[in-house]
């Protein structure tokens, strides 16, 4: 176990997702219900809900975070659970949406422990199904209009994100802030608008709101680097992804922005085992595990996240000053810049 | 010149479409302008405004018909057309995010005389800045929730009959009525949408906005059945599509359906050619083509294209009964069943 891990259970919040799963998942299956025959498949076997030929099955669905932070934070701001419940269910489609088009575009092969939908169904299916998961998530919050604001301008920047992660990979050199903006758009802009649409469909004012993205935005960054460590060091029973993937495919992870411009010798040799084209192997991913973390990208990353975490429960606290209305959002934005999957 | 083209200027619909483009490109380019430098990038090279290094062009943007016919419903219900140009930009806008991911999806090198944007800027970008157009259609018809809800549900339908095509191309039996229903899902339901808000945002009566989405949809269907033919027998100089290419891919598109289902040898001949995997030929093209108008298949998609139109006109009466107030719906819907582009 790494020293960025907690025990999840310390904080009660493995309860509140499992809580927040039972609370938002008959919606969220009513909506996907409510698609079309095609598209409705592929979306149900994206989400882990039925296999290939339609047969239900259980697998492992998302840990549901985003929709946790909508309903914690409609909490945290004095509004009724029940209220915010479309707005959870958008931003776990949203997501959902996201990782079906990632899925084609990385051509990653697996996405908890499952074989992707476009490996199944193809390029196509995958691509429209994620368009029309895309479109139910906006209709579940369409009666309000900052919503639907706030949804859309998120969804376009997570777009920015990975236009902008796509762009890097063909990049000799990327600077640390590029690759934080990014993160913040890939990932800081979904996890803030969640916590904004919590406070907006619990009736918070709109600098409350504002603040609330704020926090989000900060965990989302957080969230990006222990996501980019477990890249690299996370253990493919738990995170469902093959090991050393990320290395492999030579992106350009943030603790890998940090080893390369580190200006040691094994970010100088992580640079000339980057710069090559021909495929790394097992031998070459290990090597460059190693480099990121001689030349300090490893430990970077770890204080990077906690760092953000502090400025972001600052971020809360102006938002909602009592301590007893954010203690759900407090321990879901440890869980989130501390986890292991 | 074939049959089932007229000359467009009969009805002053090319004027309509003229003034439509200048009413509603200056806001369609401002929201495109508001996106982030990298999808909007993608987005201005793909809607004709910009070439890949970012140099204004004026390549030949589309036609604007769904715009058109959201301006036209507008003012047919006694609305003011300004009221609905946000709704006319957002039509527009999930027409070229379907366009976008469709040119993905089908591998189609050029659009509109032009190299498709994937051929430019890569797969990823082109997915990632079709999605980032969608949601920004949506933000552009927040303020009214009925808007939101129709916009999202047309991106549904599109998406079901995205998803259906591309089914079809995998079977080898596909039921005429099938045919026709991928065709108003692919086509008429944002024809239909672009009625309806036109309708929405003129201020018309529920009723009244349903009968104009049933007339949109006619007319949709009667635009598909025109587009099956063109891609077979339309000019390439014209239509700016390789000739052929339909039937070179072996689509089955519904004059092709209608041959394979019309019992005659030329329709057994045809099933025949497109059971082979080795790509078609000029040569398997061309006898294709003959096929196809020997098996009825281009007569029959005329006559229906016909009667789609003439069903649409009698929604269109039963909305809007003033004949002075429709004329305008009236002739875009002859430009759209008649067209040679």
């Amino acid at each position: 176990m790494t020293t960025y891990v907690k025990d999840r259970d310390d904080h009660g919040t493995t309860a509140v997702l499992g809580r927040t799963r039972a609370a938002v998942e008959p919606l969220l299956r009513a909506a996907v219900r409510s698609l079309p025959g095609g598209v409705r498949a592929v979306s149900e076997y994206h989400l882990g809900w039925r296999d290939h030929t339609g047969a239900p099955v259980a697998a492992g669905a998302g840990k549901a975070i985003r929709p946790a932070l909508v309903l914690a934070a409609a909490r945290a701001v004095g509004g009724r659970e029940e209220d915010a419940l479309g707005a959870a269910a958008a931003t776990e489609l949203v997501h959902n949406f996201t990782l079906l088009h990632d899925d084609v575009i990385d051509r990653d092969p697996t996405r908890r422990h499952r074989p992707t939908a476009w490996t199944v169904f193809g390029d196509a299916q995958a691509i429209v199904a994620g368009d029309a998961m895309a479109a139910l998530a906006v209709r579940l919050v369409a009666d309000r209009t900052e919503a639907v604001v706030r949804l859309s301008d998120c969804v376009v920047e997570l777009c920015e994100g990975q236009h902008e992660d796509c762009a890097f990979e063909a990049r000799t050199a990327v600077a640390l802030a590029e690759a934080m903006t990014t993160a913040e758009a890939k990932t800081g802009a979904l996890l803030g608008a969640a916590c904004a649409l919590g406070g907006l469909y619990g009736g918070a004012a709109p600098e409350v709101t504002t603040a609330l993205d704020a926090f989000g935005r900060g965990i989302g960054v957080g969230f990006q680097l222990i996501d980019d460590l477990l890249g690299i060091w996370g253990d493919p029973e738990i995170t469902g992804k093959p090991v050393g993937s990320d290395l492999a495919a030579r992106k350009k992870s943030m603790p890998v922005v940090a080893a390369l411009l580190s200006g040691t010798e094994a970010g100088a040799e992580l640079a000339a085992l980057y710069a090559g084209t021909r495929p790394l192997g097992a031998a070459g991913v290990a090597r460059a595990t190693v480099l990121v973390e001689r030349a300090g990208g490893r430990d970077w990353a770890q204080r990077e996240a906690c760092v953000r975490a502090a400025r972001a429960l600052e971020c809360l606290a102006e938002a909602v000053p009592d301590p007893a209305a954010t203690a759900e959002l407090v321990s879901l934005c440890e869980l989130i810049t501390r986890r292991d999957r």
